[in-house]
């Protein structure tokens, strides 16, 4: 079997670390993608201003990087952010949010891949385009099926000697060796805004406290789609799914995560 | 009768086009905004920096402008995404946060309207305020009824040749020429911050997919009015009234706009 | 008895007062704390930036500053504002998120405790650290217990000649004179990101209707500590009970604040 920690054990082994996260996110998702990390039992802390997100960076479990609604103070903050991580020997995890949406952001993209990070989060369409192919998303919305970019994601894989995730419906993670798919999760996730973006940041939990980042961000899928199919059940929309889906964060005990399809890929 | 497209329908076409809405709005409403946007069916993308923002507004459907927690470089930032969508013919739409809260910002607000927005939303305070009027607010929320500003608002309409709507418990929306009143709502709904910064990304959603702005105005409001409605049935507070409002926005279907009240001004 | 004003008097004074308060905090707290505020009576501003925050500052009932997301140019912002309360003769509020998180951070902290604050609110491992003592803290998260807190805050109101409210399971506040502990509200609340944010504005919002800092701050504890207490019955989890919670800010009657153990240290 491809994982050599389980969904199960890596949950208990996150709540145990109760990691401190170093976040740099978008102003749509600090507030749910915080609430999703201290639900699930990690500790967020949000900054990134150049003056000190290097220092502290160093100090956190691990870094996630996420240029959502970017400016160039922030992309100063990112790097430095970076760099302290990596001086540091912390994970950082890439979110490219939409990068495609116009040159200016693509070229920042292409900067902070250059980076090396650990793990690569994104969706379909970001994939494809940082893979030099065809999209048919224009925002952060996803307009690709996964299936159709897990060959660049392989690919990507490789090249960055990095984990790549991929997610929607059936998410796709691979370090270019190893590769599989997990089911799960809910038709309601992409109508709540930032989910995704909370997602990168659970990831950088699980690779602040796993060695191994592969199983890192197979577990975090694994308990996104399982609170997901949990919290879709008795809800009334959206809204109601989100207050669901966290408050099962909270409560999911990890043999709960032996129902997610994981499979080989 | 004012309107060509009906609320009901309206709503059919805003939903079959799910409109790219590029909305440049404050931290504070960027979340909900977003979830208000997704939950009606449209697809909101939040970037605002000068170095892209041109660019993205031009291949969105439309673009919305909210200087709430203003700064400088974001106010160049609106300017370039003003620029971007009136060289691609698409509409913008204005939401003057408490311009008068300060002098400086009074006069932002003043540059942003000799832009020609294509609809200005506002509550009843900030359109008096506009139009030279005394108004008894001094923060966000609005110290006057919407009756009061209604002639202001007449004014204002024929000046830009723009769409001006004022919201409050009875909506007023006029192009100078067409006027009319939407009823509905919940007295919970000022009680739930960025509820008119969010409507306002609504209105450019429904810009974005009808082709009259008056018509793509009055809908977007219908809208909100009605989910107000719904929602407030068994709401216990304004936490769980924004939960049910968001669902409600999901779950509704055109048929049940028939009961909100539109009647000419 | 210590207070002059009790929780539910000075509940009910807030909310006649209805005070415009001018909130200056992070990205992550600022939705949460606008609804916090709005729910509870108050009517919340939040902008910072230096070309206007001086003349707002002046014009509100009161100013809090909280510096969670910070960044060079919002501490301008913070600093004009403070100049405006304070020739205006209005209370200011500070919170020291997670000052000792880096040394540009800390020295920023150093520079707005000299500016000679109304009241500052925190929790145990940034009062600790405020006094040169050690913290097991690194992020936002306390650390330590309030407990272990109580004479550095002593110390530090005397030396301030500011209230110092020190917030955790069982609060305590003291202006080097007076001093109170408050028992109350739920181990949810640090599941949810901001509360701490949210309970400084909503501080402020009390220091601008109540005449004495200290009753101001131990009246918005006590309406904190009661209703986590109303919230938590019933909550399935963090996000619930973040629902609940602001749903209680809005429906509480003062007298249900006699509940409260405000208790003489």
């Amino acid at each position: 079997m491809t994982l050599t920690t389980q969904p199960a054990d890596a949950l208990a082994q996150m709540r145990e670390t109760a990691p401190l996260v170093h976040c740099i996110t978008n102003y749509v998702a600090m507030n749910i993608a915080a609430n999703v990390l201290l639900a699930a039992g990690a500790s967020p802390a949000m900054l990134h201003t150049p003056e000190e997100s290097g220092d502290f960076a160093a100090i956190a479990g691990a870094l996630t990087v996420n240029f959502g609604t970017l400016s160039p103070n922030w992309v100063d903050g990112m790097h430095k952010a970076i760099d302290g991580a990596q001086a540091a020997g912390k994970p950082w995890v890439f979110d490219p949010v939409a990068h495609y949406a116009s040159p200016w952001r693509a070229g920042i993209a292409r900067d902070l891949l250059a980076r090396q990070p650990t793990i690569l989060r994104a969706n379909a369409s970001e994939v494809l385009a940082l893979g030099g192919g065809e999209t048919a998303a224009k925002g952060p919305d996803a307009g690709d099926e996964v299936a159709a970019a897990e060959a660049t994601a392989r690919t990507l894989a490789t090249e960055l000697g990095a984990v790549v995730a991929v997610t929607g419906a059936t998410d796709f993670v691979t370090d270019g060796t190893r590769a599989v798919r997990i089911d799960g999760g809910s038709p309601l996730m992409p109508l709540v805004t930032a989910m995704g973006c909370s997602l990168t940041c659970l990831v950088g939990a699980y690779a602040a406290a796993l060695d191994d980042p592969f199983d890192a961000t197979v577990g975090a899928l694994a308990l996104f789609a399982r609170a997901g199919d949990i919290a879709a059940q008795g809800a009334s929309g959206p809204a109601s799914f989100q207050t669901a889906f966290i408050d099962t964060l909270h409560a999911l005990r990890p043999d709960a995560l032996a129902a997610v399809a994981v499979t080989d890929a």
